[in-house]
């Protein structure tokens, strides 16, 4: 931790913050500048809550050195992290797609979805039974009845299943019947619910936040490994800047960078990101030759009678087309696909 | 609703395209424009969800024209909603300050602190006991000890008191403890929690998301309402922009226009939204001439030994200089401060 | 300036990088953490390029303690800047308002406007003769034509002038007729108009970039500065984010910090900031109460007819409303209004 | 064009805007909603400033149907623009690859980086002369000697030539020497740059503004060729957003749907969009997938000694592997490289 002091500090301020920094368990370094002091404190303290500190007299900033997640990095495990959901394994060297409907609306529908998703070879079959939705008036999910019809088709068709969940209940339910459960942006920062993902004894599949950095992005998937459970797919849906010809403005430079600071894997939703049906596949091949370990795509029997995300779902002739162009890809990028 | 198609698209499309809109109760009127056929479609449907419609062959956009929120809507509802709180009004012509720390962390901190804000003027003492942290590694709060603190501090000092809740259990915990229950930026999209706190039987301080729009917040407050609860104070803290000398960038447009689009009462949080303490008192005082209900600020006895936010709490001095200064300003507002 | 080593740094890296410190001028301190090694490095080297030492083996990040800017520091001038411009002052304990029409369209209009807004108590005119439009295809300003009836209505009615400059043509053409020349917010980082600008020998009125941090703002004050023109007005005007409900973003914050850092006069642009009339008054009113020096506002006398910018611009009596509202706050603040 | 008006709006406020349409040159079409009137309004008017609508009573917002743009828009060219470079195409099939240091230093230096770069297969030499550079105090550049430098060596390496121009003077002699002149993005709305670049006689390189839409780009690139130059090549080189583990977000997503949007090429600059070393491999992977025509990289001899951008630039092995890793990438998008 660095410490830089206001021009015209006094030396009792200084010696006030050096001997607070002592009792903190800090080694100190008084550095001399030609305008400034500026104090470097050594010290393994990276759990402690050091905010007040910017508050003590004569103080102009505290800027901090080590990074505040510490499970997650790669810096504690060098390798991949390689996950095994159903009988396939996600991170690595593979190339994971996931790929459903929106909402789960019925059994024909989920159905027809998972067949043709699995004929393009996708491994995992996606669906929302806890739909979290801006109006209160929209199609908020079949909430059980979803979950249970999503386990009936996985065990149907063969495919592993994911599906978001929005609070305790929904967590413990979903639990019971899907492979994987997804925390949405929405509840990136929802700690309790990281806090609970940490012990449902599945993999969590972790969107970013909306407008989250990397790093509390990180952060919360530290909660949730530092809650005990390892298994943590990141997922990159878009971000939300002035740009409004998308929905969001997907950052795969936050895909690549996430790479080098984590060991987890990482995925990208180009369906969200996009919130456009004719920019998913360009950016599903972008996201690929970005180095992400899958990719979460929303397919639909019928894009035009979906109840929400119609015009971002993709038919199931376009996603046989996308997944075709991806193998060349997939190939030059050295990862497998399905 | 109108409905923007593509150039060169067919008559069978149109077709189709009428026919869906008037099979969902709409009234369909044609616009031959000089390269693009246009559809107005008239009907009370705003409850419907109709992404799908963006999904249909020859469909290039949907322009929605209704406002998504009805019931806290002022086309609804002209006159100020003004809520009863202990023995105080929020809203109307009131200028109310809510202030107290961070967190909640012992009975003298508190008790310190609400005497300190009340004798300056304050009406309500906020302090936190469910504590959203970024890392899990940080001080989390003193959950239901701490809402039993603010309940013991407010009943001895007259205070009304609000602290955040930030899921099902907090919230029945706070809802018996204290007056106002706080729906912090990062669960302002957690609609599950919204849908309990339209039943808390309290009133709600619902603040605006990091990169919420004017429009999603006010949907927010729709889930809130139209679940039971007319009670919502709305709480503009600064939202999440490329600048980075503040911590936050304070809309206070967004203010004056919600001020414009809801009968709610409006607040300002400039501790959160400038998170340094030296920008509290300008933006205190911008809230009020912007036309703000109220605010809340961050007060500690002792902010170097704050446990969290020590640098964007005043002092109880500064605390009581800032609400001198803005008496007159209150005053040319028309606004009646306590 | 603080260099932080990466993990597992090796001692020819470090030494090679302390030589090169060295042969820079600097004396460096070297400190061992827990993990990492942190150089600290003193000296006033601020105009020195050093972007290449993030380059140097085992570097992982540079931070700087200084700032970048200097003449324009309040470190160096503690008492603001006050320029006089035809009979008035800006800043110190003045609140200047600007105010005439988005651009000059006639002699007619002009002093419609010019009289309008002297009535109420502007000091300045506004009005655009050289006009920066998004498309080829908009009205680009009268020009030459434009700034003459500038000057010819400013010496009848007695006020200041204000006119923006996009190139050097339009800068010394403008020169010749006007008192303030303006440098618009997609010009903040037009180096060589800024060059230029600090030898016109007028004062400049420099609008904040719609993405510039507050730091480049100033960074632009310094190059006018330091190519010999002291006389700078900052203008607020609004930064580009997500929220769509406004125009742009009024970033009041950056007043009130901007006034912290910087001795010279800070006004805003409720106008194109908002670009709502009805959120002109609301954003003026709090643009004072954040210690903004002044107010540069769009007043047009028919704005149904103005051939840009009519949904922001006041009528005349809206304008003189706004200005009886805002002499109680003016004076709460401490200000004159003329 | 859809003009909304207000709740309660009368009949005469619905005449009068009628009348003005109708004198404007269009027909209207009336449609009484359920709580709304709206008013659709045919005819081509795009150019027309209709801006003063919104200010005429009753009216509450004017939806535009069509594109701004019109000359660069695929609806009035459907096949790609190629353009011819020195004896390369860009455009079409191909994937041109420009690279070469930030800044020109020397002979050496250029004369180093062309030649790397040629081995490595790049078709352009990039270098810039005219530097904007954020502080007055750093290095700006060595003007004429530098494009005279770059002329030079692209003679001795036949290479053709990219160099920035910032003013009516820099674009002047940079013409005489090189074969494309850049725009660079904090001149992307220097209006009068692009009307002069519109008659350069050479192609120009129009990189994104950090905080423009899409729309905004393509309006840039309509000026330059409304004004005489179709030869215009789009460039997205990152935009501004909260994210500040990367200098800047790099919008492929904008990249995709520039490609739908207009015929010119449009190429992309990872160095700058990440300012990290480390990802320009990863992002130029990702562009080439996402569909862009080209990439423009920062290579230099010695980043370490750079006088800018050291910390992004690439060493010639590095640019080497890349290279060598985007050509079966390239291949399997169907792009040849050289």
């Amino acid at each position: 931790m660095v410490v830089v002091m206001k021009l015209n500090t006094n030396a009792e301020q200084i010696a006030t913050l050096d001997n607070r920094l002592k009792a903190g368990g800090f080694q100190t370094h008084l550095i001399k500048g030609v305008k400034r002091i500026v104090i470097g404190a050594v010290g393994d303290r990276q759990h402690e809550d050091l905010s007040g500190l910017e508050s003590m007299p004569g103080v102009e900033k505290v800027l901090r050195i080590m990074k505040p997640y510490k499970l997650v990095c790669r810096e504690v495990q060098e390798e991949d992290t390689v996950l095994k959901v159903g009988g396939i394994n996600i991170g690595g060297n593979k190339l994971t797609v996931i790929a459903g409907p929106c909402a789960v609306e019925s059994k024909e529908q989920l159905l027809a979805a998972a067949y043709a998703v699995r004929r393009s070879g996708a491994g995992v079959l996606r669906g929302g039974a806890y739909k979290p939705r801006t109006s209160p008036y929209s199609f908020q999910g079949l909430e059980e009845e979803g979950v249970r019809l999503l386990a009936e088709v996985g065990a149907q068709t063969g495919l592993a299943t994911v599906t978001e969940v929005v609070d305790e209940e929904s967590l413990i339910t979903a639990a019971r019947y899907v492979d994987i459960l997804q925390i949405g942006a929405r509840n990136m920062q929802n700690f309790r619910l990281l806090r609970l993902a940490g012990q449902a004894g599945k993999p969590i599949l972790l969107k970013r936040g909306l407008s989250a950095t990397v790093e509390e992005w990180l952060m919360a998937a530290e909660y949730i490994v530092s809650a005990g459970n390892g298994e943590v797919i990141l997922c990159e849906r878009g971000i939300r800047t002035f740009e409004n010809s998308t929905r969001n403005t997907l950052d795969l430079s936050a895909v690549a960078l996430a790479k080098r600071l984590t060991h987890l894997p990482v995925i990208v939703d180009p369906s969200h990101a996009t919130g456009k049906r004719e920019l998913v596949g360009p950016m599903s091949r972008a996201a690929v030759a970005a180095g992400a370990d899958g990719l979460i795509i929303e397919v639909h029997p019928d894009p035009a009678a979906a109840l929400c995300d119609g015009h971002q779902s993709l038919e199931p002739d376009e996603f046989d087309r996308l997944m075709t162009k991806l193998r060349p890809l997939a190939a030059a990028m050295g990862r497998e696909m399905r």
